[in-house]
């Protein structure tokens, strides 16, 4: 068997069997050895960006790693974005590169690029395979490396010949490892704090059902205060599940939501600080003078720990949860608070709901709160361009659920070449693009760093007009059946016919400014 | 005046007056900073990738550097693949790219990233500015880096707070250092070799006009060959100018080209070596036993070595030049071949062609040799996603001079959002794509690397079927008028009809299989 051969039955083995791919010639032996194993699902994506992204939102819905399959240098570079945001969210990505024949690379050819440099930069582990004897240990390493909690990304760059060569064979992935349990001075030391001023800061597995649950339980019977990360990974959500709310991205409204807080008590979440320096403002979010504790670091077993400090400390408390309640369908003016209003109360039973809606979705945490139990993935690195391929690769995961991806113009530009995969694959993914054609978070943004705004020439960067964007005629362009809406009742009637419809479709909801 | 400011002042005092730019948070004091100056043109770009190749357009054609402004290590990621072909052009490209404050850093904030290792992998130069009194001189030695010959990517860091503090000044750029002269040990090795068995390879300098009239010379008063290297960043073409053909891309072809050269005289050239390896065939193209000499490298003035070798070896020879000759307007089908008629047939005169073309470009060649004088951009570094934002920069570059954009369909996918941005400024850019619903180059490539092919899944992944792309949308939903031409006269027509009309237009030429 060649070493291409042994890398995917290596995979499939270990659990791996989504490849999310974009190759090119140093990849034609994967390529052709995907009709060797059937097993192993290839999807097609039209850039690098939609395949790391969607292996991203794969892994946060299938809870293993999903691998990709990217050209050299340049199209891991294409992927970096969305390898940053899976890097940040935890999850599990198996990253495969191929490079050049091992003989090649010393000619210089126009590809040759340093691979390695730019996948230290977004992966936990990265390494190149150098025969072909060994290349599906390489493979169950990566994948075995892929899952080390929480999760990550790890690279393993396969060059052509490796590949092409016959002799390899296929390797045995360990099991995965458990989470590690806290130390129990971890859960004395928050036991002895908790209180009324004190916060409980959840990310990762804490923002799980099973986590929020035995959060709320501790929360109803010391009187903490329950506080997710701004963007959690995964977030269960809806009714029948604690409703908390997330920590404001502007850092001055975080501020205020953590004003008061004596103990800032982190549950599978780092200590939160803005997202960007503004002058004048502290980076760190906590009030001066807060003690921060752990009680679980984002490796660690946060649910495990939750459930023991809650048996410790309020042992017969009943944790709040959301009752179902949806807000009325809305009328008038589509606006981000009707627009978030249908959302609510149109979301079904099971829904991914995938949030890049960034300035337009203030409204949303709100207005779906009782909505019926669905889960929440958000953009955890930060880097603009999740939303669509995070949505792709959830509806891989979850072909049985119905992704709602709710998708901020300008951010959606970034990889919407997204769109073609889902409609190749036929998956039941229904995008609202909110389109308020601008940049809406920089013209904030602007503002808030202290520029001076208010210039013709800086507001012209932060506009998407002139020309508007078609995103009807994009996505046709595509293959996704698209409408567009221009008043509340539009988007209810259009959000629930997307919604009934099995396969993607795509809702340009055209905003009025914020109310 | 604050670091933005300055940085901005320095640039254009350096004659960097325009600014492919894509920015984030922590590039908002460099976009207030616009306003200050109104001699910065800033284009606005919707994906990285189309900020980058714009700018590596634009040097090709103005011949000096363009700033790009990127968004933190994520959006230099996204522009990664760009700035690879550009760095593989040689081409000058000053590549600012914001970052957090200093002291945020070390908050590890959702979007901290290794940024100089990303910029590392694809840069000549890379500086992290650390104080805002020093910033003007950090931006003055980034422009000065771009401009070392023959050109290079020079990355400049910029965190935020050096960026919004007050206390900087402008810095002056010292005058371009002019290309290296050749030793003349080398005029003297080469002088000793040419006859029919020699080949003069060409690219870099060697490919302007007055390289290739100089080369022509020494061929026609030696017997010598003259070959281009096979994707050179800009090469003069048409009537009155050589007709040199390129080095083909398939190493079979490339190596037969090559057969029975016992000298190869590399000028502004790099050997020639395989893009890829493939079993059983070399990676190096020249016979074995040919010896390789260098007349000039890449960063030496090439120009200059072959007027010199010209005046000692062939005094009065007359470089043979293409005549005025346009092949007539083809009918019937549409092909490789009468695409590139229809091309040959209405080229205008003063012309700059962007070439992606790729597999379906095999004819443009022969079709164009003799069309009015013009200039050809190709894909240096074999990135794909170059054209469009190539087309776009050089349409930015040379405002009077029609660009005419041939554009592999697959490729056009990775930075499609060029489109928009060729509408947003109006750019006389007519793109043609080259439809043929495939990754056709992959298709044979699969054969070549000797993969067992015909298989259903591998199949799929080389196909961009289901569903079909349709361009024409796409281009309308970014604004861009598009038509469809399915028959030569159809192309024809639509061709001539754009060509008449200033702004952007693109046509979906619809090829059947090449003939």
């Amino acid at each position: 068997m060649n070493g291409a051969q042994a890398v995917i039955r290596t995979l499939v083995a270990g659990g791996v069997d989504v490849c999310f791919a974009n190759p090119g010639t140093s990849e034609m032996h994967f390529v052709a050895a995907l009709d060797d194993v059937p097993e192993m699902r290839a999807v097609l994506t039209l850039f690098e960006g939609v395949a790391t992204g969607a292996a991203d939102g794969y892994a946060r819905m299938a809870g293993r790693p999903a691998a990709t399959l990217l050209h050299l240098g340049p199209g891991l570079g294409n992927g970096v974005a969305n390898l940053h945001n899976a890097s940040r969210a935890g999850v599990p990505l198996v990253d495969v590169v191929g490079d050049h024949a091992l003989a090649h690379k010393r000619l210089d050819a126009p590809l040759e690029s340093d691979i390695d440099a730019i996948a230290g930069a977004v992966s936990g582990w990265v390494r190149r395979s150098l025969a072909t004897a060994a290349v599906g240990e390489d493979a169950a390493d990566a994948v075995a490396a892929a899952q080390v909690a929480p999760g990550q990304v790890a690279t393993l760059v396969l060059p052509a010949d490796v590949s092409w060569s016959d002799g390899a064979e296929v390797a045995e992935v360990p099991d995965r490892r458990p989470a590690a349990l806290v130390p129990p001075a971890a859960l004395d030391e928050v036991a002895g704090v908790l209180g009324e001023s004190t916060v409980l800061f959840l990310a990762g597995d804490a923002v799980t059902e099973e986590g929020l649950l035995a959060a709320a339980q501790v929360a109803a019977g010391t009187g903490a205060r329950l506080i997710a990360s701004t963007f959690p990974t995964r977030m269960a959500r809806g009714a029948g599940v604690p409703d908390v709310p997330r920590l404001s991205y502007p850092p001055q409204a975080a501020m205020q939501e953590l004003a008061g807080t004596e103990h800032l008590v982190l549950v599978g979440a780092k200590e939160p600080v803005a997202f960007f320096a503004y002058p004048d403002l502290p980076g760190r979010l906590a009030p001066v003078g807060c003690a921060v504790h752990a009680l679980s670091r984002p490796d660690e077993d946060g649910v495990a720990a939750l459930r023991e400090l809650a048996e410790r400390v309020a042992p017969d408390a009943v944790p709040a949860v959301a009752a179902l309640r949806r807000p009325p369908l809305p009328t008038g003016a589509l606006t981000p608070a009707t627009m978030a209003a249908v959302v609510g109360a149109l979301l079904p039973e099971g829904a991914i709901v995938v949030d890049e809606a960034l300035t337009s979705g203030t409204h949303l945490h709100a207005a779906t709160a009782g909505a019926p139990r669905h889960d929440w993935l958000t953009l955890t690195g930060g880097a603009i361009g999740a939303g669509l391929p995070l949505a792709t690769g959830a509806a891989v995961a979850c072909p049985d659920r119905p992704v709602v991806s709710l998708q901020a113009d300008g951010s959606a530009m970034y990889t919407v070449q997204a769109l073609w995969t889902q409609a190749r694959e036929q998956l039941d993914v229904t995008t609202v693009i909110c389109d308020n054609g601008a940049y809406a978070i920089l013209e904030g943004e602007l503002q808030n760093v202290g520029a001076r705004s208010g210039g013709e020439r800086a507001g012209r960067l932060l506009d998407l007009g002139s020309p508007d964007l078609d995103f009807v005629a994009l996505a046709t362009g595509m293959g996704v059946p698209a409408t567009r809406a221009t008043s509340a009742e539009e988007l209810a009637e259009q959000f629930a016919a997307a919604l009934a419809e099995p396969g993607p479709h795509l809702i340009d909801a055209v905003l009025r400014p914020a109310d």
